[in-house]
């Protein structure tokens, strides 16, 4: 027996979820058939955690089992993504400790929200951008989202269909980044995040952006557990998971600053 | 009769290049269809230049004329993006002289193209870059790049379909950018550009990225009026048309930084 861990980019938009569930196409059922296919064994994958139907991943991290301990990873990561969907690729895939696991040994994750604000809809960000007509105060926005740094109790922040289970997070940054050209991003990082979070600080934060929501609601949302007090859920296709980090003695796909390969054929 | 100018923005992918062809989807046609529905007359429109089918647009501009001369920009402009496929989208209109001219009147075009160059496909990317994944010579290509700068007859940079007309192209930018993570782009931009000019200066940068081609090609390609010098047309989907520039004293679309709209909700 061997355990790999896989990094994976994925469009959400003709996913339900990453999730496997009975009759859906999703990232883990599509990823399973690819492994079993070429692994010629039935083979299961864990995910670093869920995302929900529509969100789109470029650093996703997975680990799956195999009896072939002999793997050909470069022949093996090819074979792969020449059987995937073209909305589902392999970035790398690496040789890892029987006890590395995906979702329990993640230390953090970083999600990025994109929004676009403008007057005018957008032709090519459609599919990757909240698109919002009214103004916003980039400034406010910007303040407010400094406040979510920091240990806090996030279940005003959380959907009320998500999972039991501990709702504190220790969120590491969160920042909105200028673009320009209307062009906004969010960028959250935290060791957990509870259901929906990231889409409802989006949402939240949108309306501080609109001027129809204090700065000083934030407070009062982070302090008292009530979904009441915060604003609605952002939509989904905005959202990414940018990427998974893990402890660095599993030293994950550091190998991917060399990630081209040498052409055969140079003459120069 | 009064002459009105489009800042437009278009997903290449559906559409069968952007001048009119019978039978055909086309951006012309799309767009003449929704200002005829608008303005209740039969309206025609002038691009600054035609794209192929497949390249994308952040910034074409064109022209039209109509008898309505009392046109509420805003809500024409809402108005036409409620119609107009979700491929294609206006950012701005604005009013100009009977003597504006949305090709003549251009002084440059500036285009971008996208290159992907590590091991692995992208799921997310594969609809706007170009997928090489032999390494590239980063710093070959960039130097490359740089001998297109000024006034060259680009004959062997022309695909022999293309329309008869003037070769000689004053090209004030030519430049590629390392974006990391394999993420490059060439940016050109130049008065005027022979027919698929930029996609084979593409194709012909990749190979002397792929070290299969010496950049002292470049200088006899440039001397002699001969395609075989060249590299092949690089793919269509890659390539943006980012912006067109004309006069200043049209000042052409210059409100575009203050985009969105006030909320008149906003309380804060």
């Amino acid at each position: 027996m061997a355990r790999f861990a896989l990094l994976l980019e994925y469009r959400g938009k003709k996913f339900s979820g990453s999730q496997y569930q009975l009759g859906a196409r999703t990232v883990q059922a599509e990823l399973e058939k690819a492994l079993s296919t070429i692994l010629r064994e039935p083979t299961k994958v864990i995910l670093s955690g869920r995302t929900d139907s529509g969100v789109h991943a470029l650093g996703q991290v997975a680990h799956f089992d195999t009896s072939d301990d002999n793997l050909d990873l470069w022949r093996f990561n090819w074979g792969l993504n020449g059987i995937l969907p073209s909305d589902l690729a392999i970035k790398a895939v690496q040789a890892v400790p029987d006890k590395f696991h995906a979702r329990f040994d993640a230390t953090s994750r970083q999600y990025c929200y994109r929004i676009l604000n403008r007057s005018q809809r957008s032709a090519v960000m459609e599919d990757s951008h909240y698109f919002v007509s009214y103004k916003l105060d980039h400034k406010a926005m910007s303040e407010a989202a400094k406040l979510f740094v920091g240990s806090h109790d996030f279940v005003s922040f959380k959907s009320s269909n998500g999972d039991k289970g501990s709702t504190r997070c220790n969120v590491s940054r969160s920042e909105l980044l200028n673009l320009g050209e209307g062009q906004l991003e969010l960028w959250l990082e935290a060791n957990h995040f509870v259901y929906n979070m990231v889409r409802i600080i989006a949402g939240t934060l949108i309306e501080i952006g609109l001027g129809t929501r204090a700065i000083s609601s934030l407070e009062k949302a982070l302090e008292e557990c009530d979904r009441s007090l915060t604003g609605p859920t952002a939509p989904a296709w905005a959202l990414s998971l940018v990427s998974v980090t893990y402890p660095e003695h599993f030293h994950l796909f550091e190998a991917n600053s060399e990630w081209a390969l040498e052409n055969p054929n140079r003459k120069q």
